[in-house]
């Protein structure tokens, strides 16, 4: 049997280093990359991938802790995936927005029966990003109002208005593109904003912080309130019992819009279908895309209130684009449900991680001095890496890089030496595994980690 | 043999009142669609599409001049196309952008080796609309400026920036979320904003109403002029002799960067793989859509000049996407340049646009009153109706609706009552046919807009 399948439709054996070289160098000479220096940067090539694993060419294997940036939901080469697209493909690959189409309305049924009470219809878009600025849109329009307050700590996509909600580093060099955007501070309970000491306190005073600043703001400007539910590239930021019914509270004291990122954690990451489900609170508007169909197809959508939906009825929303519920897209969303309820995806994505995850993080936690804090449900965690656990001072400075991210650097390639792909991101080893991963497999990348993890605490104070 | 595939995998007949009430209950219940009232519309539902044809449930067939938002180059389900995503989706579906991927390189390789002298990679995006957010970041990141201007008349996407840099109605409900956008006027002969007497005055002046609009602005305040090469959905404006080279050598004498919106008219809508190429003019920027893959995989980009690359060989650039350079998505663009080499596309455009479609514009616009001037270039044409070929008034006023819009609202009823799905903007009936269409559809499609301007006709002064 061959390794994989090469372009030509070839098959090939891994360890065949001219194949690797073309690859590369095709990338090297033609391919931007995002968020990089182009010439700083090296990329793997990747030759094939295959439910939790991924393999280049040298056919080093890979344990893909990471989803592909937590996309993967379903894993690389979903068979219901695959068969979907293809069969679609053979059906009708795409068709315009502005006529009705079979699979996009049995999706946006799907989603809309899978979401909030009151939830009404789902507008859908090319990614995360643009779902963002249309929840936005939309909110501005609905309410009449222009400003929007985001959190610090936050990434919402890199659009024009997307990356001016973002709270952190990748906005800095973009300026403000959107002036209308405001960033507040949200609750983490292990770094404090807050000087709060239990989690009560913390959810209390951070809901005193965002009321103070819609006072300072003008509640009558501001449309929406707009957060990841759990927040997730920057710290996979639970939030604590009573924040998001708080923050409910106060947008409907002052006829404020709650907009749900759910990009990264909707579609099962933590256990539901959208993580909102597991807070006890009503969003207005969710966006999504990533997990809708593990990134198979480029999508993304919101989900829109029956109330902001009425706004629309007699009134043109003024926004709108050519891919808009991409027919190829939808069959791999309405698939993805299916395979989600066959395969009891929610099921094993709780279970894994309270019988699994969780009681492993605590055990290491006992043993690593370097993991300050571990956080997370389902199969979204983080481990906070610390240099001192007494002072909490993260393993490595905010936003650093180069030499001074030497030692989380040092981190993160034990594990990949190791064979496991992980998330990392600022001090952070984030665990995100494809939902589908088996406990051996599951057990397997914690090893990894428990061991990697040596090398952080080589840089922990007094080792 | 059945007639169509529905959502099931079940071969069905046309004529099924109950299957075609069932996707019209889900998108009217489900779906939220682009720029519209939600309680205003009736979206056809569209049981099949094949070649240059779709189909509705009732069996009727539409030869499609629209190619779905000028979008579907390569027309319906072409076998090509559709092989293309069957073979990749077995292969490799998606991977992550940091990652190098064979045919994701191959692409973007394809794409530079198609594009102007020191072009030197391409950043994939989604889409069009993002693709012009990331080339105007490109541009003021490259330049240390931040304003850009755009003209009226364009469409250039409906994300934040891009909403912004369109100057059409479109635009208009969204305010100003980029505050560092511009508008200017470009040359529209028929119509002149210069007052202008031929084409070469019409360029001369529209260049000084340009300089002196960079004067007026600042010249080292301006990052790029962006402009559609040949304006699209505002009125398939054909930039006159000169002047898109008089553009570039504005832009040289102050360091103002070019982009070229090619969403609509990049990959073989007026026979060349890019407009410019058609104009004597080399861009810093292109952005891409649609016609690369004929939007079967969502998919956008910029191609990027080897000076604007080596801005972000050393310095980070600051944006991204999870889904850029999705592998489905470019395995359909490399089969693109397949497919336009095997059936010699730009050949048949070039050939088919100044044989048949041109010379029967003329004859056409010898016959109808209604038609004011006929203007384009390969499978892009615009038929620009008037009430009065004298006074040029509009068949319509601008951005009418409703009652005001009635005459060319029944142009249309007229095309579509006769089996043709036109695409229309403003007060202009425009022809954009899939690029593989034959001869013979082409010229029945044209017989039809020929009897339907009889209905334009009856709305002229002294008719």
């Amino acid at each position: 049997m061959s390794d994989y399948t090469d372009l030509t439709g070839t098959e090939r054996s891994f360890g065949d280093a001219e194949a690797e070289q073309a690859v590369r160098q095709n990338d090297r000479q033609y391919v931007f990359h995002s968020w990089s220096a182009q010439g700083a940067i090296d990329p793997l090539p990747v030759a094939k991938g295959e439910g939790v694993r991924f393999w280049d060419y040298a056919g080093t294997e890979y344990l893909d802790f990471s989803s592909q940036l937590v996309n993967l939901n379903l894993g690389h080469q979903h068979p219901g995936l695959v068969q979907a697209i293809q069969e679609q493909a053979g059906r009708l690959a795409t068709i315009q927005p502005a006529v009705a189409n079979d699979v996009r309305g049995e999706l946006a049924k799907r989603i809309v029966e899978h979401s909030f009470t009151g939830a009404r219809s789902v507008f859908f878009t090319n990614g995360g990003a643009d779902a963002n600025e249309y929840a936005v849109r939309m909110a501005r329009q609905h309410t009449g109002r222009q400003k929007v307050l985001a959190r610090y700590r936050s990434y919402h996509g890199s659009t024009a208005t997307a990356i001016t909600m973002t709270g952190e580093p990748r906005r800095w060099a973009n300026g403000v593109i959107d002036a209308n955007v405001v960033h507040f501070e949200g609750p983490y309970a292990y770094r404090s904003a807050f000087h709060a000491e239990s989690p009560e306190q913390e959810t209390e005073r951070a809901l005193a912080h965002l009321e103070r600043t819609i006072q300072f703001e003008g509640p009558e400007t501001i449309a929406a309130i707009v957060l990841e539910t759990v927040t997730g590239t920057n710290g996979v930021l639970v939030p604590p019992p009573g924040y998001l019914p708080g923050v409910r509270e106060l947008c409907d004291r002052h006829g404020i819009l709650l907009i749900c990122d759910e990009v990264m954690v909707g579609f099962g990451r933590i256990g539901e279908w959208f993580a909102y489900q597991a807070f006890d609170v009503r969003p207005d508007l969710v966006t999504f895309a990533k997990g809708v169909n593990s990134g198979y197809v480029p999508i993304g959508g919101v989900v829109i209130s029956e109330d902001i939906h009425r706004t629309f009825e007699q009134r043109p929303f003024p926004g709108g684009l050519t891919y808009s519920g991409h027919p190829l897209a939808c069959a791999t969303g309405v698939a993805t449900f299916d395979i989600f309820e066959r395969e009891g995806i929610l099921e094993r994505v709780r279970d894994l991680g309270s019988r699994v995850v969780e009681p492993r993080l605590a055990e290491m936690a006992a043993k690593h001095p370097s993991i300050g804090e571990y956080r997370g449900r389902g199969l979204f965690w983080a481990l906070d890496l610390v240099k001192d656990r007494e002072t909490r001072e993260p393993l490595i400075p905010f936003n650093a890089s180069g030499e001074a991210a030497a030692p989380f650097t040092a981190v993160v390639n034990a594990c990949k030496a190791a064979g496991l792909w992980p998330f990392a991101a600022g001090n952070r080893l984030q665990i995100a595994p494809p939902l589908i991963i088996s406990e051996a497999d599951l057990v397997t990348g914690l090893d990894i980690i428990d061991a990697a993890l040596d090398v952080a605490d080589g840089y922990t104070t007094g080792a």
